[in-house]
């Protein structure tokens, strides 16, 4: 069995995250993605985040792992020439330069629409390609700030303003361009019509927010930062303290009041006036939320869960990076997955989010090295050796 | 011009949020969508985050416009009937109900298998189907909370881990769940076949840390919680605090560090010995940050964003929703959009976030009242008035 999208080819020009996770997505469901880069250093993915010890930039392997690297050098007329010939041969052409980089290297959708009309040409900016920002370059914590995720994330009582503890935007406006590649591809294979497709870091976050942001758009009600839950869920949703690390509790039907106060050995609490209603829980939830911390901090979380789990409440650990990798759930779910890394050896790397019955994802390879396909891609596009080799001696890749 | 998925119909039986904005994402591209809801209250989504004011579910309005409303009574045998006939003439099935509930009102993938070989039936879980919890259900801040994304998001001086201050594991859910139908649809163009698809909350947010937790998985080094930046792009990745609110810097080439003194009004800090080299910054960020952040509380974020921008310097304001919502950026980008809504009348409301040339995304209509489409849509599937009405005489509809 093969993945969804097998047979689909990609020239992929992306860079650093957003662009990358959006074909890693892609290679993961079986297309081939020839990335290409530039001769001597690749791009500058290879070089962010680089573990000390195994030289090993994880950053790199975690979101082109599955690829091919071909260099070619897009400043050449010949690299120029190579790369619109390729694409005669692919579906899907993805960059994210900051808008107008490919078009001055005389590859932007005019050129390669005419080397293949049928090309979906997607591309992926920081904050969209029109507007004030327009050409402006961007990157993750940038897009975090100007969507208003960052001034809603943070302890609620006039602290700092906090961004996520990962690269959201990136993430996200990687899964959008990615949804966006395969509507078009769909579209193509129902009409034979190509197109271009843009998605950015900013729009994406905005959509992120659709909900947040449509409620602030109608009633012009400023939300506070959602502190330790949400700004529109103020009730038991939240991240509470115990004796030994933190447990999230995520909502309660109301007629259950009684029934979480008896979970969590208080049943005192359901008798307590400031909280006998509804009403009068929302009203003083900072207070019942205080006390339910102390309450809480007496006993382990392992013990909490499962006292909460028998009552059958929405609750969860908070789990590190440790307690992560060696849940079970995300193993039995593939969610975490093994792969021989030629330098690392066996390790464990995330694997695809996506379960297909018939066309199964699947995690193929590691990440390439710079430039290690480049012959294979090449004769598979009908260049001889000696072409390859005269190329390589004028510097194109 | 319509979407590229024009043509496409899905039968949505999804609540709250990861389903149905996966959903909303297919109905902004063209897709028909047919919201399939219990008569008399409709989906959950509904009665969420009601304004007081005008009784509107800002909640359902974000994640529902642009849907068809058909009642039908699934616990029914003529409701369950209805819908697997309806399912003959639609591409895709989408629920998002705890594990093992369809499949128990006998509206399993075989079910529908049976009555349309070529149909795909897409799943949300919270957690996966698999594993300890592959019966459990949940929600955002339970997937935040298990899939390490709180551990990491917070201060970083011991301060307690928070969610992230929007529904971002509902979000990711709700976009990979998308992709992963598309992909379905893709594959099904080009071969016939139909399949399963299923995404989670907890797979999702997994994915959504790919970098991160790979570098973990690698090094087996614990990250922090990543403060006002990210663990692992420890300098000048930050939000900071200025004179009259908040702005976030991107990153800096290192050997830029005299030309962002320069731009700060700063320049005898490039000769601080503490921060001469990168690797002397890097291990005296902390002194560095606390500076830089006494520094910029002395003018307003205004005036520090022109100097860097004109130093070509990553940054950007942290926006608040008012902000957001006047940014033009995200007007003139179709971020945001207007709406007529009967009950508001003309309202801004979050557009798609993706870009078409060809086939544009399209916000058409407000959120459907409970049932408003059930006529419309039977009728549209050969149901004549006088079945319809019997129909809905036997509590069917």
């Amino acid at each position: 069995m093969t993945g969804p999208l097998e047979g689909i080819r990609v020239l992929d020009f992306t860079i650093a995250q957003q662009g990358p996770y959006a074909t890693l997505l892609m290679a993961d469901m079986g297309a081939e993605v020839i990335k290409v880069e530039q001769p001597g250093h690749g791009e500058i993915g290879r070089v962010l985040a680089v573990d000390r010890e195994s030289r090993v930039s994880c950053y790199f392997l975690a979101i082109n792992r599955g690829k091919k690297s071909l260099t070619v050098d897009l400043k050449k007329e010949k690299g120029r020439e190579l790369v619109l010939r390729l694409a005669r041969d692919c579906d899907v052409v993805v960059h994210n330069f900051r808008p107008g980089v490919m078009e001055k290297l005389g590859l932007g959708y005019d050129e390669f629409r005419g080397a293949n009309p049928r090309i979906i040409y997607a591309s992926a900016s920081a904050f969209g390609t029109r507007g004030p920002l327009g050409r402006k370059p961007g990157n993750d914590i940038l897009a975090q700030a100007v969507s208003g995720l960052v001034s809603v994330t943070g302890e609620n009582d006039g602290s700092h303003p906090l961004p996520t503890g990962v690269a959201i935007a990136d993430h996200v406006g990687a899964v959008t361009l990615a949804l966006g590649i395969l509507a078009a591809l769909l579209h193509r294979e129902r009409t034979g019509e190509g197109q271009q497709v843009e998605a950015s870091l900013l729009g994406s976050m905005v959509a992120a927010q659709s909900w947040e942001l449509t409620h602030y758009l109608v009633t012009r009600q400023l939300p506070g930062r959602a502190g330790r839950g949400h700004h529109h869920l103020p009730l038991l949703w939240q991240v509470y303290t115990t004796a030994d690390g933190y447990m999230a509790i995520g909502g309660l039907y109301p007629h259950r009041w009684p029934d979480f106060c008896a979970a969590i050995d208080w049943p005192d609490l359901a008798g307590d006036e400031r909280f006998e209603s509804l009403g009068n829980r929302i009203r003083n939830r900072d207070e019942l939320n205080r006390l339910l911390d102390g309450h809480f901090a007496r006993r382990p979380a392992a013990e909490w869960l499962k006292r909460l789990e028998a009552a059958d409440i929405f609750c969860a650990p908070v789990h590190d990076y440790e307690q992560v990798a060696t849940d079970p759930q995300n193993r039995e779910n593939e969610y975490l997955v093994p792969l021989r890394h030629p330098q690392l050896g066996d390790i464990t790397v995330v694997g695809s989010p996506i379960r297909f019955s018939a066309t199964p994802a699947e995690i193929r390879e590691a990440d390439p090295a710079l430039g290690q396909h480049t012959d294979e891609v090449l004769q598979g596009f009908g260049y001889s050796a000696e072409e390859i080799e005269r190329l390589r001696r004028e510097g194109v890749l």
